[in-house]
């Protein structure tokens, strides 16, 4: 059982940094941005998810007794008092947050969630948002580029195995189902997100029987509907002969191939299935795949069913973090809102709260988004074209909002908001090389607040 | 509060083959071996980590009546006897486990962990123990390279927020402490495994502050033996400049650099900083650095303490994932070992239970490794030289042999192993480019096994 209470699932610096907030009597509200500066090499767009274990986490963030004793006996807080740490088990998150819902097409500089609370609660659930949204965000956008290459064939999630521990294999299952994965072999996200599970079966099921026809007989005899006989354990073809002798004629479910030159061995296990009347046997295809490997099989005409992904999905192998960032844009104080940013060489932000405008034209295609002060008034449509704003408030006073009980039918609304976005987005940023940059860009009024307070700081 | 009760944390078809053993009164005694096929792209030696998790995972394995009634209402279940969910209810692993050490220097196809086990139990418990160790191993493996990069100054891991979960960030944390990292900005790693904690500041710290040199007064208020105090906000030089009006001549602990030009900066806030009288004052740096962005910057002549790596160390970002395997490598029959291999292309396995004897000359330098069947006298050594052998047994009839209650300390013999361990590689193993391979074979005992198995299967 792994049991871990979220309170010190943070940065030391997160506090360190309320400890100083709260010896210099400092508690007002604060704003933050989470938003990905950058895309990553290799994409040209996200799909946005995570967001229900974010709220998850803010609504129930506290410090147990044990974790307040840890802190209080570390010598960085020697000189911090008594007060701080009766604040902290007593602290429970209070704030606003706005976010883009799970599925939602995003792209740099675009803040996903937004943050308004005292400026400690704000602060401390920094690391535990970015983690969370950053990951499962950058699977759910790994996956869709692997279904994508798919062109309409199954893919199936299956890379706990070598997932960065079990509760990423975990998450990367719920992030792929949202960017449009059938399903996943981690049992546990079928059990805790009603996320449909599938498999085979392992090589050391056919080698712990002398002969691989034996294990075959034993296998189907339990699982006759459902059972997808793997058949490369000795040699692919032979496995196939061997199985068609045992079964001919009967329904197979599928087989799997896991090793060897997929395209070519997929046709010749399809020719042999065929000849033997077994035309309802579907094959399934594993190993080392990705997008590229499974777009050069379907161009090559290999004749796969469908598909298991494991290590390339599971830790979006080709481009393995998506540095989401989470910075101040602004405070409060007598209801007025002191705008704030941050000017570092190439690091700078934009400051105050903030909305994300998409402009569609008249056939709902997606032509660029603007961001805007949240205040702000619907930017100018092209003609006859749409636009919706992104950013939903999803929590009020630490209180989640309109939350769908039934977290299978929340998530099955986001994979299906996924598979919506990708075909509103510009066909070219759906190509898996992909070099068009999809246009962003920040309103006058941002960009006027910002040149003035950039102006302020230079004179200081 | 996150709560996992682990039976389900693995993949379906653990499950379905759990059942088909079952079904078909398949109890024997397995063997499994746990080892990478081969080492990744960049890497010429890994460094073990993660088995007293996977320990733990073993002695806790169960299923909840909650996970069971779920499993049971699969339709994938659907002809599988009610006694099989029975079974899976009073299930607990009752196996033994050889295992390298944590910390141990390892290579290509060497068992890193070994499970002898009834063959249900020694199946399902596949999912986890890859996925734990892969993990671990790959950070402690990345961790000794950006160690060594840095020559003896001290890298800090911080990386959670771009780690894959939160839950990743924690054991990121002590994977990359194995590997030789000072501590973690992981609060949960310092409080769960005793790792040493560290913390500077954030920007939005600085920004809460109408002025740069108020932030750093505040903080400083609190902690002035161990505050870094981050200076890049708006403009490294202009903000150590106004730290040092404030404070000429005192103590700050240290300052942090985290954007820019970190060569040419540093020097010049180290000139700053000793002709302010400032001498003790530390520099330390972070944004984006790896193994070779920290040997660039040493070899330009840096002025850096320490370092502080995020991303790059908590993802391995440049070889984001360990393919390792567990594989069937025999059964017991009325305690006669039965040895099995698979003989697919490219994925071809060594039979029955084996030892990794590591050979070193006189002074104590690794040569080479040999794989032994587990029985089989210390292979012939070189002219006064050493050999040990490296797979202990860790777990008896499912208990933990010898554990050391106070995880902390055995976590700090992990270090200490890693440690001694790079200083016996080859020198030029350890190059960060290094082509080298480092010689691993397999006894002649065994290559004569493996061959007569693969002569019997040929013959079915």
């Amino acid at each position: 059982m792994i049991e871990r209470a979220y309170g010190l699932t943070t940065d030391l610096y997160e506090l360190t940094m309320a400890a100083a907030y709260f010896e210099n009597g400092i508690q007002q509200p604060a704003l933050f941005d989470l938003f990905i500066r950058r895309l990553p090499a290799h994409r040209s767009y996200l799909i946005t998810a995570g967001l229900e274990q974010a709220l998850d986490f803010l609504s129930e963030l506290r410090f147990t007794a044990d974790q307040i004793n840890y802190l209080r006996a570390l010598p960085t807080f020697k000189r911090v008092s008594g007060e701080f740490f009766d604040y902290l088990a007593s602290l429970r998150f209070t704030g606003d947050v706005w976010a883009m819902p799970e599925g939602t097409a995003a792209f740099g500089m675009e803040p996903l969630l937004r943050v308004k609370a005292p400026i400690i609660e704000a602060q401390i659930v920094e690391t535990f948002l970015l983690s969370t949204i950053n990951f499962q965000t950058m699977i759910a956008s790994k996956a869709t580029r692997v279904i994508g290459a798919a062109q309409g064939r199954s893919v199936i999630e299956f890379g706990t195995r070598r997932a960065h521990g079990t509760e990423a294999g975990l998450f990367a299952a719920r992030a792929a189902y949202i960017g449009g994965c059938i399903g996943t072999s981690n049992v546990e996200a079928g059990h805790l997100f009603g996320i449909p599970t599938f498999g085979t079966l392992a090589h050391s099921f056919v080698m712990s029987f002398e002969n691989e026809d034996d294990a075959f007989r034993a296998f189907i005899k339990v699982f006759p509907e459902s059972a997808t006989v793997l058949v490369d354990t000795y040699d692919t073809i032979a496995g196939v002969k061997k199985l068609i002798r045992a079964f001919r004629g009967s329904a197979i479910p599928a087989v799997r191939l896991d090793s060897g030159d997929l395209c070519e061995l997929s046709r010749e296990v399809r020719q042999l299935l065929d000849d033997a009347g077994m035309t309802q046997t579907k094959i399934f295809a594993s190993g080392d795949l990705n997008e590229f490997r499974i777009a050069d099989l379907i161009s090559r005409g290999a004749k796969i069913d469908s598909f298991g992904v494991g290590t390339e999905l599971a830790t979006s192998f080709d481009s393995p973090a998506l540095s989401g960032v989470y910075k101040l844009s602004g405070l409060e104080e007598d209801g007025q809102i002191k705008m704030r940013i941050k000017t570092s060489k190439d690091k700078a932000t934009y400051p105050g709260p903030k909305q994300v405008w998409r402009l569609a034209d008249s056939t709902g295609k997606y032509i660029r988004d603007v961001i805007t002060l949240a205040d702000e008034p619907e930017p100018e449509l092209e003609q006859n074209g749409f636009s919706h704003s992104l950013l939903n408030q999803v929590m009020k006073n630490g209180k989640i909002l309109d939350r769908t009980d039934a977290s299978i039918a929340a998530l099955n609304v986001a994979r299906e908001r996924a598979l919506h976005e990708l075909k509103c987005l510009p066909d070219d940023l759906l190509l898996l090389d992909s070099e068009i940059k999809y246009p962003v860009s920040f309103s006058d009024r941002l960009k006027r607040e910002r040149d003035k307070i950039e102006l302020q700081i230079a004179r200081r």
